[in-house]
């Protein structure tokens, strides 16, 4: 198992993203919160997966396959109402860093995030966000993608 | 939308399959039937397919696509304990109509089934079997397929 430790921040001003990668990221979910078994679309620029996370509380299964653009493309529609759809910029902060910024499209736009990964617990709290980072969303469930999938933008 | 008019029945005396065609079919769910959503897998020899059939009561969407046998070997493991297995004989009785024999695996064996098509409800009325044919389950829906996958066979 991976634990990844990280913090999550509104945007407050948008950087210079000439020197970030940018991919084009949309998944969208074909079973709904309640079902058994979670099945997601996801593509990654032209790259596609069908990934199933099993019921479970305590060990959840996951099977991921690539699939092709046509077969994303079948089952895409029937994810309507359940979809996250953004561009991620990957980058270098000041410090060194590497920061993930997430500008959503589609119903969940105009939000933007942007999160940074730690190597410790330690690293993560002692943390200061650069100047165009804005509120620290890290703890606040309503901003994780599956839950905005369904639910939007946290108002 | 497409109707089909068909007699299934139990078998009786299993005939000589010889000059029938075999195909080797196996489909499980990878979903609940609670789930708003119904996903199938399915082998039929050396073809797979995912089948999306999509919740409503008056209208169900369904989207399948063929898949690749290590995309369907990735997600087959989670519809264990919801699969019907079988060997379909396709074959043709001596009035000339078409018989579908299933003879089940796995954890439905070794139940047979075998189904007849008729073009029109009144040809499917006045049908008498061949005496090979044991006794007609057609209204019974504990052997529908999907049925049989979550609740085994009929005791």
């Amino acid at each position: 198992m991976s634990m990844e430790i990280e913090r999550k921040f509104l945007v407050a001003d948008l950087p210079d993203l000439s020197g970030a990668e940018k991919a084009v990221v949309r998944q969208g979910y074909l079973t709904a919160p309640d079902d058994s078994t979670e099945l997601r679309l996801r593509q990654k620029n032209d790259r596609f997966f069908l990934t199933l996370k099993g019921g479970g509380a305590m060990v959840r299964v996951e099977r991921e396959a690539e699939i092709t653009a046509e077969q994303f493309e079948t089952f895409w529609p029937e994810t309507d109402g359940r979809r996250v759809e953004k561009e991620r910029f990957t980058g270098q902060l000041s410090d060194g860093r590497t920061f993930e910024l997430d500008v959503f499209q589609g119903d969940l736009a105009p939000l933007q995030l942007v999160e940074v990964e730690f190597e410790t617990e330690a690293e993560a709290m002692v943390y200061t966000p650069p100047d165009w980072f804005g509120e620290d969303v890290t703890a606040d469930k309503r901003y994780k993608n599956k839950t905005m999938a369904i639910n939007g933008v946290p108002t």
